[in-house]
């Protein structure tokens, strides 16, 4: 059997695209993760390019989470991108053990956003409870997550608590309904205020916006959005949790 | 039970963030999917804001999706996003009936990415057959794949097909095999040359991909690197392909 050569990258590139190719092998023979590269005058000098160039060449390479570029420190060589489960397999509501998240606090509110309101099916006054999760890996935070409750869904329609306990109310009243099922949905977004803080990111980065829409007694009983990293995360879906397929 | 006000978004946002979710509300109430938005100098004067912050807003809308921005078209509104589903459950080789993909060619190669040969465990020399297949949905191309199986792995070795035939063949070849499981990772990337102009974007484009590992007796035995357009797509991950959750 002969070995014919590749046939399928044939379309002409652009010249920082092939720039970016040159810097990405640069970056595994010469950088380690953590090194600051040079700054951009020098850069461009030594490759040979026109600034505009190296600099579209730069942000795709942190687009592919090569780089990080981060405001007063400059362009660093990143590390690889952290595996993170999203385990659509499993069959638990948010906060049941074992869960990676972290609940921080909650509010009661009449105000959700449109997408989640129809998702949710809720009427406008309607009030749903909000509770803010936090998920970290490997002493990172990776992501935040939003979980919008109908208080109508909750049997005990959460006592009169706040902040964390108000949060552990909702979680730990979820646990006592049936769960019928739940799906999801995987997105490209960019980081409200809010996450981009929590994330130790820019306002507009890119994130990975996974919606989950759990059923309950035939409604969706709960929507969770969990805004990840994009930089720094790969999603992970596996078809079991305990038993990876192989070791590697 | 008392309505509290959310405390969730207290961060200050800035300028062009502000502008963003004008602009939204904008393109909800006074815009169709499709229409061409006024220029920039025009929608800078409308909402009294520098040229500078206005790109900043309509890169952030593009991004999410809302904004198409295309050479010598100018900025239109984009349609919904289209929910393309990925089906982790589902438990058949690339090619099974009922698949979405179409083969479009194949070659042999022993040159494969570096990521690819440590998840299929090759050695430099070894040949594998790169398949090349297009995803279609409403009848526009919204993901393209490179579906990469070691030569050793298949019964017959590929006759000396080519083309499209050697695309058909391999697959073939794979619906022969024992499928222990199957694994994905979704992750952000950029749009290679060849993949952007299938899916009719710029190179560097923002893409997701989604990697798939298949294992058969013990190993990797092949492995899917599909890439699909991040402005128009949602992914989709159901616990059933067969009966949705909810009929919304």
């Amino acid at each position: 059997m002969g070995v014919g050569t590749t046939q399928l990258e044939t379309a002409p590139e652009p010249k920082y695209w092939h720039l970016k190719t040159v810097l990405s092998e640069a970056l595994d023979s010469e950088f380690s993760v953590g090194e600051i590269l040079p700054n951009e005058r020098d850069l461009a000098a030594r490759f040979g390019v026109a600034r505009a160039t190296l600099r579209q060449a730069l942000e795709q390479l942190e687009l592919e989470g090569r780089l990080q570029r981060r405001r007063g420190v400059g362009t660093t060589v990143a590390p690889p991108r952290v595996g993170v489960a999203v385990d659509p397999a499993r069959h638990t509501w948010p906060g049941a053990t074992g869960d990676d998240w972290q609940p921080v606090d909650a509010v009661r509110t009449d105000r959700v956003p449109a997408a989640v309101a129809r998702l949710l099916e809720t009427a406008p006054g309607d009030v749903v409870h909000v509770v803010r999760r936090n998920r970290v890996s490997v002493g990172r935070p990776v992501a935040a997550e939003l979980l919008y409750v109908p208080s109508e869904v909750l049997p005990g329609d959460a006592e009169s608590t706040t902040g964390p306990a108000h949060a552990h109310a909702v979680l730990a009243e979820l646990q006592t309904l049936e769960l019928d099922g739940h799906d999801r949905t995987v997105e490209l977004g960019s980081a409200r205020a809010e996450d981009a803080r929590l994330l130790d990111r820019l306002p507009g980065a890119p994130v990975l916006v996974v919606t989950t829409r759990y059923v309950s007694g035939g409604r969706t009983a709960a929507v969770a959005v969990s805004t990840y990293r994009a930089d720094t995360c790969r999603l992970t879906f596996g078809e079991s949790e305990t038993e990876p397929l192989l070791a590697g």
